[in-house]
């Protein structure tokens, strides 16, 4: 997907929010935000694509901050709140796969990029649970991972990987397909790490690969060779969240699902959704 | 006042309200917004004033959009919202001149940057009734005005300008001083032009001027001769809102009071009091 019109404010408000993070010092901010002014004006143009660009303008914003990880604090608190609402979670639903399908959708509302507050999130959870999927091609993706030999499974945001373990977990109970879950190589917005896939023990539903970029999403000019076989041998790409939906929409692979809500305006129209819906389409 | 780090998302965020109040074709919009990225990424640097940073970009984003008054709705609903709470304050208060004072100062909040509501205007201005100024150097503006023997009184926002012609003429009854109202040249945000004072039958409080430009507050580079030599000759220099104490800040002219709400983090510092502030504070 293509930036729409909002995209410039959305990447200069999120700039303002990881300058906030990152420094108290006003005149260190003030210098950020006039690298960021220029650095959106480059990377915002017709052909670009918001989480590439996004990706670009934060990574150049840290540097300049020399701070490689402004979202560290952000991150820890959603990581915990998100284990104790999923954990809560497990022992009140009878989770099958349709419902653990739903449960990593609904995870994808912990989203920095759209001003999530890690504190409402069981209300906000119980409210999703009693939704419908506006767009629910859950049976087809379900048959597609019984039959799959190789899934690939592409996480989006810290805390919303404790959503992802429960569709995980199900995929092994119903697959005997080898399986993949990418995380980024390094830190990027809220973005799941390698590291965050390993310390949080994932080895246990398959192997843990990197995309090789800090880039968000799957952004096919920076992957690794690596990462680019085994995105060419899957048979079906779970991929999680808006960046993975921006980059991966541009290629019309019938192989990949999407799973998100459409929380920003801009999504939801490349979507060709309702803002806020949550959706599970394939991507043809 | 120089620019804040702030500055940079709130002139975009005006930027897209602008756009979504021209048109609603999507691609233009768009089209607008690389426009807006790339104006605000060249204005936006440590030397720039807001007031004078935002008026350029906002004039490049009119021309673009070939409309020269994208707020001409917004304002003729703020007119009228406030003629209507103006008139209703005039039956139920006894107005002295420091109410009168107040009343402008409230006024002020009818401001389209920092996102007003007209729908809300009466309920606000009877909170803000309660409060006292933060600074209030009403009584010396007092003295200075009754002095005086050349007034010159800047003007803000539509709808905002019902509430300055109470303070108006109180300065009317107070002072034999000849005063001088300013108008913007032309339609800018939503800045009451020259033409707007005609309309509304100012001239009943004294002479009409124009700054001689659209941008917004007094930008020293671009007003008229014969506005500089009003500047010049003034004893008393009333400045309504945020975009004249930008501007004013600047030159230490103890002949400048400053009157308005500090709405924004940016002026609120500037000034070194507490957003939301109400202000009367002489420019020393």
């Amino acid at each position: 997907m293509k930036v729409h019109y909002e995209c410039f404010t959305c990447m200069a408000n999120q700039c303002k929010k990881i300058v906030e993070m990152a420094t108290e010092d006003l005149e260190k901010r003030r210098n950020a935000m006039f690298l960021a002014a220029k650095a959106i004006a480059r990377e915002y143009h017709e052909d670009a694509i918001p989480a590439i660009a996004g990706s670009k303008v934060f990574l150049e914003l840290y540097k300049f901050l020399k701070n490689d990880d402004p979202f560290r604090e952000y991150k820890e608190k959603s990581r915990e709140v998100a284990k104790k609402v999923v954990s809560l979670l497990r022992n009140r639903l009878e989770i099958d796969v349709k419902t653990a399908i739903k449960l990593s959708i609904i995870g994808n509302i912990i989203d920095f990029s759209v001003g999530f507050s890690p504190e409402d999130l069981e209300r906000q959870v119980e409210e999703m649970l009693k939704e419908d999927l506006y767009v629910d091609e859950s049976n087809e993706l379900t048959e597609r991972i019984k039959e799959a030999e190789v899934i690939l499974y592409l996480t989006d945001n810290v805390g919303e990987h404790y959503f992802d373990s429960i569709l995980l977990e199900k995929i092994r109970e119903i697959s005997k397909a080898e399986i993949y879950i990418a995380g980024k190589e390094g830190p990027i917005i809220n973005d799941v790490t390698v590291e965050d896939l390993k310390r949080d023990g994932f080895e246990r539903f398959g192997k843990i690969i990197s995309t090789g970029t800090r880039v968000v999403g799957v952004p096919l000019d920076e992957i690794s060779e690596e990462f680019r076989e085994i995105f060419e041998k899957a048979d079906v790409i779970i991929a999680k969240g808006q960046g993975n939906f921006e980059t991966l929409s541009e290629i019309k692979d019938e192989r990949v699902f999407f799973l998100l809500k459409a929380k920003c305006p801009a999504v939801a129209r490349g979507l060709g959704v309702p803002q806020g819906a949550l959706v599970c389409k394939r991507n043809i």
